[in-house]
């Protein structure tokens, strides 16, 4: 990491307020598996520049999730990290999407982030004896049963939420001006945000992590646009970040941070980038029926799939 | 346990068929997941008094069930506790209750109470290295998979099965007669029974199993009355005990089983049945578009998470 | 095994191109759970026998699956036994089955055979704990996956699918003529193929395999039709091999493969193949809201289910 960091664990065992705060901040950047303290920062400026409301509820999910994990007697270091906020950031901003901004919202986004923090340990149980970690998957579930059951509830129900993109038809030609938009908006549709500029400053968030974790997001990204078109996606769907995000966490994960730098690595992490960018329209179609909603789980499932094969395909290899 | 209890190990061993009954018995009870004799007794006749058809499945299941695990030769110290008998009793019920009276659910109930011993195994062999146990999910497998395929068969179809309530809308103004209602149907539920009374006999059968028991039982039964009101669900639901069941049995298995009892603890067990009255909607939505069933779904799922999540966080405490 | 097989493993550790071919005619086999070579030649010709399309969409993704594999250097013998090669197998048949003879199929059905072999790895990740094998899972994921986010995309999509047959309603009456179709059609459809001499000339290659072999396939092909009759599912998808094929491959995965020969490990096999015949058509309305298709998960649940029971169950034993 280019820039010294603080020394939250001590902090945290001190109970300095800083040590939870500076965790909480690395957070945000946990939601791009990053826990430079500066990869947060400017991703927290982004999602500000969104919108206070999203500012306000990832700010509030990450908050609440990381003071969870505190009061639990999480481990230190493992808060410490980061590791115990990103999925309550990416709740509180699914929530105020789908439910709107209302009180009962504020209340849900609450009780959410506390759940994700219990979700994180439920599955990190479950998965540590295959070596793969929660990812989102803590979040996907939260959200995904609060969205499911919140119209069956007349105090927490305002009406239908913003309607999903429907992914699945549409025109197919594209110009320059889809391609560069979609560039940007797949990295800021890993947080809902359909903004070029909010991906941008995410980018930017990102090149701070390091090289490698930078050229893999921008070619995560450039495999989503490629793989949706060689498919036959529609267009409006690739120019607003639909098809990609999931591409831009796979190639992150793969490319830069399970797996050693090697030339096959590299091929299997871009071809997991493709294959999630399928993926995508297919749970889509899946989720359709009962009102589900795709989140992340593209992403979630080919990561635990490819990291679990790779302990049986020796060309490939684990970092330590 | 305040009653001294028959050495059905012993007999078992011995093949005395009283051991085997005293075992069918103990089954019943487990459905709440208590060993003890006279729950179980108490819980048999409460079904009973609920119509003679209900009592009927409910032992043939039991039996069945029981009588499958002894042929197949599972341990005996578990066949005695009653832990191959509940997941048949329940099967019983639902089957009964969804099919119609028909010879041919005679023959599916003896099936299905089969196969429930069966996936008991499976899903021990499944779960035992994250200490966690089957709880009713064989009942919701089989029960659910029959329920399914029903209509596609001539000779067990006898046309539309019980209409499920719709718990997703509806008035919301609750009276005194509601809410006593639902503290015992919540507790009648669990048998997919909806009658007070029945309610009212079997938590006199969990008295008797210990005060810490009942009083999680009745504390699981408010929490699911309040948690639903304050979501703003509708009132006829909540009077049935639709919104209720899952929270006695989350209060029940993570408040007087699994954890040990501190404060930590009992807010947690609370926490869990608040959350499980949430996730009974959300799950109701889920199964709709195929007409599946929700079952006890929302306990198991809320009981494993939140018990596999115990051992990342330190605050908290299995019991031995 | 009747007849000599040459050595494979020597001739892949060689890097001589038989050992590669006579390791992709073993895959075609190894649907069926055979690794017998002439198995693998009876097979592939039934198949090509059944029309060149299928033929040689089976041949293309056994290669496809199997060269993968040697790429990513999975273990060569696990390699020439064909283990790496019956997903992509089955793959190809229900791409260009599902998706039309189209150029873009022939793209998808070699990415799909690849997937097959990285899913093989990732499942024997997660099952081999538990001592259980991936049989046909990595096939039915790859081919629902694509079937079902297929007409998402306009370069890839020309038009319906086949229609699937609803095996959920018809006349339940039955002749000979819909017996004896039946009994041959149920081993031709585990490959999609609906046609009773596709199946005899299978049946042959199976029997080559063992005696024991060809009585549990005949045998759970009969038991297929037994519990398909008496639960009164319609004749003409019985006549198809559709409510059988599963019931099938659970016979000789139990019966013939996975358990030893005692008298009860074999009741136990024909108990699964009925089972799994009421499982079909719980899955199929399962799969009916969202465009899923059924495949082979019936074989699949039913025989991971089965297997786990039985450390559990003492009177069955696991074969060595």
């Amino acid at each position: 990491m280019p820039v010294a960091e603080p020394d939250i664990v001590g902090r945290l065992q001190r109970r300095e307020p800083s040590g939870f705060l500076l965790a909480s901040v690395r957070g945000v950047g946990q939601v791009d598996l990053q826990p430079l303290l500066w990869t947060g920062v400017l991703i927290l400026a982004a999602l500000w520049s969104a919108g206070w409301r999203i500012g306000l509820f990832a700010t509030l999910g990450t908050l609440i999730s990381t003071a969870t994990a505190y009061v639990l007697r999480v481990d230190r270091s493992n808060i410490a990290l980061g590791l115990q906020g990103y999925c309550g950031c990416l709740t509180g901003i699914a929530l105020v999407t789908y439910l709107g901004h209302h009180p009962a919202t504020y209340v849900l986004a609450v009780v959410g982030a506390i759940v994700c923090t219990l979700l994180t340990a439920t599955l990190t149980t479950f998965l540590s004896p295959y070596g793969l970690t929660a990812l989102t998957a803590p979040f996907c579930l939260v959200s995904g049963v609060m969205v499911l059951g919140a119209p069956s509830f007349g105090r927490i129900w305002h009406g239908a939420p913003k309607a999903v993109s429907d992914p699945t038809s549409g025109d197919t030609g594209i110009s320059w001006s889809d391609l560069w938009h979609a560039f940007f908006t797949n990295v800021s549709q890993i947080f809902l945000v359909d903004a070029w500029y909010v991906g941008l400053i995410m980018l930017v968030g990102l090149a701070l992590a390091g090289v490698r974790v930078f050229l893999y997001a921008a070619a995560g990204s450039v495999m989503g646009i490629v793989a949706a078109w060689a498919l036959g996606a529609p267009t409006a769907q690739i120019a607003q970040g639909i098809y990609g995000y999931n591409a831009v966490l796979v190639a992150i994960a793969l490319g830069a941070v399970f797996l050693t730098g090697t030339v096959a690595n590299g091929v299997y992490a871009l071809f997991g980038a493709a294959a999630t960018t399928g993926l995508t329209a297919s749970l889509t179609s899946l989720f359709k029926p009962f009102g589900g909603h795709t989140f992340t789980w593209p992403f979630i499932l080919t990561t635990w799939a490819l990291m679990a094969a790779v302990p049986l395909l020796p060309r490939l290899r684990r970092s330590a």
